[in-house]
């Protein structure tokens, strides 16, 4: 590997460049017109525009990316993470234009695109599932059948759905047959397939995920866990590694689990084994992501492995060169996500970075990936990711002091940022608690009112 | 009164104008060369320049000032809070120009500059004071005298001293000497005076201020009270009312002691009287504050007096319209100020602001008192307040998440700000409870962990 493209947008090509850099791969940038100040495009051995603003046309648009890959002659390309990272026909091209793939072969993502794929693997591996059907539902009537035995309530999955669309609670009976034909629907539209299939409601869940490497020669080495629970959107924006809820008997658990799945699904590369950790606390799998995730810094912290080299190591042919008892763990970390997003209503808020000011903290305390730079625009076409700050402490709460002291040295003008939200979390006695489930945030804002009050104060205002 | 010149600058110049309109009172401003561009300089119906930058040639500068006076014609002048707004000098001056001084007579003013006298006031009218000597020391052996009887730590403390400045800790014997005597240096340079008495230290202290107005014609009516534990260098930067621990009976208490000390002090205008609160529950009188204070919105959101313009009507010689018993306190209100200052070390920010929006949220939760704006500087000759937001609920729990809620709904770029900082006091589980004391900034911060954790992580940083 000698020449690397990297597909993608944003603070992930700098992270991508470095571990080229390391390697002595030289790294190729593609950009939109929207794009074409980023400030890594410069950084970079070559860049290539493959088209206007929208992301269809653009970040989208394999054809136009396979043509910056011939172009350039890039001997690989790395997808980075969102837009075409699990297109198994992105992949493909990428192969047919004789170029090396940086993620699992076509052939698995395809197979794993189907989550009811994905589950009955797991059920056969003796990997526990959330409870629901295996195979794809035909009709409402196996809806009631399921309930009569399960109860209500149950969730709708389109089995080929994603990004948090695709998903139908249905509380009653009543509700079912509107939910199924308004699913069948959605699918169509956005997936192409109305296929799908029920599981069971875990109620106030976390979200716990186990990062790895497979090298497909046999080697298959667990990262640790991180904990995703606090979204927004069903999005994360706050993740930690290790869990606060994760005893040494679950990681050994996870990990066992994690590599079962690995080996039976034949994966290749770096990948996030994906469970929901119920009340009282059993696990179960959930879904594979066959890319590099955007909290993949919190387990480079703790574990001293950078799972992007390990990724071109691996696409390169090269067995992994540690096994599992190799692997430290130390301290905790946790990631703040800063988005370009009003802190209260999480509404994006594009524009120009007026003024910008990093916070100064030792590096092994705070780490920020980003690409942002003053005078620079958060155009309005793509996720609204500012940075990533990243902090290290010797224990949880060491963590958490570093992460407010980065996040308050930030000063970031022209544009509304997630910060104060960030802050308002990490504050919260929830949180210092640990007490974290998927709809932290919900929970969090409506107890701190994002309605107004009741009454009418006397003061007439300014 | 017909013309007001209003002797400040930043936001209090705003909220004297508003009050100035209302009552068809033409308001007259000064400004520094520094302040030339400030947007209030075109509200008001002239502006008259009093000299350069520095404050003790602009804002201190009695003599630039009542030419400004003579100059315009102003019938009346009212100093805002800080500089010379409780300086008997500039008060005569005022009154030798021929205009009313809105806040109390001279002779009153320079009284209580003394706080030996107003502890015998306090002494004499059976309002508790600080146990400590209500004379002025001579010398060290009166230290030694007074701590066999009542034991160390002791409080040193400048009789003119103010601001933070001329208080010295004595913990045991051996410091009293060198504390005596470097506290006399301290008061010969900075406040021409080096005569000091002796209070206990109270620890763990909350501090506690009542409004009140006095018109000078036996009218005495008490505004509720304010706590103002949350300081950084003994400066307020959280206020509330009601305080969340005292009492009816408490607050009884508070305004009986109130009223006492008014009248004896002979007092005309609005004024505060602070006390300090031990851990035991007693209240202490420590000193008057004879001018508006910065935190008096609070105040005006629970009651609906509008106290500048109570200001400017008693000092007009109008009797007070109002008893104790039409007072209504109704809710709860919360200021936080918010400086350009870095939120982890509160240094000053001075400089551009680059970019500037507000909170969007229904004046009856929220009031911003400020003068600033997106293009305009902040000058690093003076107090870098940048806005005072106060927040409303009908109850303590409402207003702190009404205050959030507009915290969150700045964007300030430019210059560093204190909205971090507040919102950590605000979020924090301390202040959530109400557990306040005058060491909360420093406790919080402390468990904040503003300096680095032990250890080191393996990540090497990018």
């Amino acid at each position: 590997m000698k020449k690397l493209l990297i597909a993608n947008r944003g603070e992930i090509v700098n992270r991508v460049m470095r571990a080229c850099r390391d390697l002595g791969i030289k790294p190729v940038t593609i950009y939109s017109d929207a794009d074409k100040n980023m400030g890594y495009l410069k950084e970079a051995d070559e860049a290539y525009n493959i088209g206007p603003a929208n992301p269809v046309k653009s970040y989208l648009n394999i054809e136009a990316i396979i043509n910056a890959v011939k172009t350039s002659g890039a001997d690989a390309v790395h997808p980075g993470y969102g837009f075409l990272s699990e297109n198994a026909a992105f992949a493909k091209a990428v192969a047919e234009a004789g170029a090396t793939w940086v993620g699992p072969p076509p052939a698995i993502l395809k197979a794993i695109d189907s989550k009811c794929f994905c589950r009955k693997i797991a059920s056969d591996a003796g990997v526990p599932v959330v409870p629901g059907t295996i195979d794809i539902i035909q009709d409402v009537a196996e809806i009631y059948q399921f309930a009569s035995e399960c109860g209500y309530p149950i969730v709708l999955k389109l089995d080929k759905g994603g990004g948090g669309k695709g998903i139908e609670l249905v509380k009653e009976e009543a509700q079912a047959k509107e939910a199924f034909e308004r699913l069948s629907r959605i699918g169509l539209m956005a997936f192409k397939s109305s296929e799908c299939y029920i599981e069971k409601e875990i109620q106030n869940p976390r979200h716990i995920e186990i990062q790895f490497l497979t090298d497909g020669k046999g080697g298959c080495v667990c990262l640790g866990e991180r904990e995703c629970s606090i979204q927004r959107r069903y999005q994360k924006i706050i993740e930690e590694s290790p869990s606060p809820v994760v005893s040494e008997e679950d990681r050994k658990e996870l990990f066992d689990y994690t590599t079962k799945l690995a080996l039976a699904m034949d994966y290749h590369g770096a990948g996030t084994m994906e469970f929901l950790r119920s009340e009282d606390g059993n696990f179960y799998f959930m879904e594979v992501n066959a890319r590099l995730q955007v909290e993949h810094p919190v387990t480079e912290y703790l574990t001293n492995v950078d799972i992007v080299k390990q990724q071109l190591l691996i696409a390169s042919g090269q067995p992994l060169d540690f096994v599992q008892k190799d692997i430290e763990f130390k301290g905790h970390a946790i990631e703040a996500r800063v988005y370009a997003e009003d802190p209260v209503s999480f509404i994006p808020s594009p524009g120009t970075i007026t003024s910008l000011e990093f916070p100064h903290m030792e590096a092994q305390y705070l780490r920020i990936d980003h690409a942002i730079e003053a005078g620079g625009t958060v155009p309005p076409y793509y996720d609204p990711l500012l940075a990533k700050v990243i902090s290290w402490g010797i224990n949880r709460t060491d963590a958490i002091k570093n992460l407010k002291l980065g996040l308050m040295g930030f000063q970031i003008g022209g544009i509304k940022t997630t910060i104060p939200a960030n802050l308002l979390i990490v504050s919260s006695r929830e949180f210092a608690e640990g007490s974290l489930d998927t709809g932290f945030i919900e929970k969090l804002y409506a107890k701190e009112g994002a309605t107004g009050s009741p009454g009418k104060p006397l003061w007439p205002n300014m």
